[in-house]
């Protein structure tokens, strides 16, 4: 089975302080089409750790996906280190130049010098297009490995993952279709909940189920395999009716939707309006009410004392 | 100088939806006294990406801390792969094992005999008590290599971290002493905030000064080290000086309490109560003033409209 190793490229990432949403992202997306992340390694800004993770990386593992250090400064030294261990030059991609130019021309300023490293692929690489900012990705395959070089920022990351990478990814992975469903439910705890429902979903044993407990809430998550989209929507969908009965009155979403979302709608379909009085919860509750856009249609007013 | 890596093992942690504390709380400890962390790696229950992961290290850099992987279950394979790749025995360690006996049976319980496995210890390693938990930490180095191991719970992690390690790696980073302090700050954005301290911070290279913002709040953290405590107080309140002078009517705290606390002490003082009224922040004030343990002394009621 095809599995991946991660790598995230940054001194900040380093610190006491620093939020990952990036390698959390790849990691379901690489899930979702049956590859499983194996390995993380967070490394800064160095040449050394890095090629030293590198190198362990591609030892072990077919897929690496590295995240950052593409940038036009100095300290960017992801695709230096990544060419020379694989044996790859770095080659002036005229038109990657040409792009950057055109794209600081069109803010009515000269491109920086640096920003021509941003140009600089190793040979025989692919040029994964970066439409939300200044450095392409790179996808660069041998006998054994594939090595994905993707940037940092959230907002450049993802779209070119799912533009370039997901759909070659997910042909790779022999074209496992996944199908979900989610159950978010309210007034359960959630061991008399599996009690009730364990017996059900341990008989499908393709379909993973998952419980998510916070606090007043319960999803229930299921996500099936199947060899095409199809399948996997049969499968889901028979053990989701399943359950859907013997959960019934206690679920209030079959969707990502909060409780206060789904209340909001409920009170806009009746043409009704709420207000609240509360104690023990200090505003939680009308903090919640109104946290949902356009909820002045119905909320008019709450008390706390 | 010393330097330190950190490897978190468990199959949950490469799941998209995975918190990590432990490796954030072991990084603010180390670099308080002086050590970097250089890179970290999440690896599953498995015992060859484990080995892999342990030697790379080993071979970089002076000090590994692992964290987990130290139950009684067959998948925590920590003890068993440090001590191969130390080429140390794994010896069951009577004291543990009695110290194990003790705890199941001041519970009422008989030992399952898997937590055996728990008071295997390679050759040569110190043990770091556990009074949290039944895993006990395990310290062991040889001519290049501090190994230290420790329990995933961070209630069990940190306790073990700040009374068995702590003070030996601060003894053998040199005994560099840190001195912080912070300014919490109010109706300055970070940027016109930034302008006005700079010119002072700037002066103090010795000093670390990071600015953190929230919604509407900004943090000033100042960190100096010295060669003793002492040293490191006197720079950080010379400087400490110098921005509680500049900043002045926007600090609201000096410490780390929040602007809620910091609220209610001052109306606790004055004898006085409080009662809000809402219209965008929809309940949220009453709740961040209500949040605070106590508030029911001061807080009288809000209303929401």
């Amino acid at each position: 089975m095809l599995s991946a190793e991660i790598i995230a490229i940054g001194s900040e990432l380093l610190t006491p302080r620093f939020k990952d949403t990036n390698s959390f992202y790849l990691t379901e997306q690489l899930n979702s089409i049956g590859i499983p992340v194996v390995m993380k390694t967070i490394v800064g800004d160095d040449e050394s750790y890095l090629e030293h993770a590198v190198r362990g990386s591609l030892d072990r593992t077919p897929i690496l996906i590295t995240i950052g250090g593409l940038g036009p400064t100095e300290d960017d030294v992801t695709r230096k280190v990544v060419a020379r261990v694989l044996q790859r030059q770095l080659v002036l991609n005229d038109e990657i130049v040409a792009r950057l130019q055109r794209r600081f021309k069109a803010r009515g300023v000269e491109m920086p010098a640096n920003n021509a490293r941003q140009a600089l692929v190793p040979t025989g690489a692919d040029i994964l297009e970066n439409n939300q900012g200044t450095a392409p990705g790179l996808w660069i395959s041998n006998e054994r490995n594939h090595v994905i070089l993707l940037p940092g920022p959230p907002s450049e990351l993802k779209p070119m993952f799912e533009a370039s990478c997901l759909p070659r990814l997910h042909e790779m992975a022999g074209g496992v279709a996944l199908a979900r469903c989610v159950f978010r439910t309210a007034c359960l705890p959630e061991s008399t909940l599996d009690a009730r429902i364990a017996p059900i979903y341990t008989r499908y044993k393709n379909i993973e189920t998952t419980l998510l407990a916070k606090p007043g809430q319960v999803d229930v998550r299921l996500t099936a395999r199947g060899k095409n989209k199809e399948e996997a929507e049969k499968l889901v969908h028979e053990l989701g009716d399943l359950i859907d009965h013997e959960l019934d009155e206690f679920i209030f979403a079959r969707s990502e939707e909060s409780l206060e979302e789904v209340v909001g709608m409920y009170l806009v379909m009746k043409g009704a309006t709420i207000s609240v009085a509360e104690s023990c919860t200090g505003g939680m509750v009308a903090q919640r009410l109104t946290s949902v856009p356009g909820s002045s249609r119905y909320f008019m007013s709450g008390v706390v004392c």
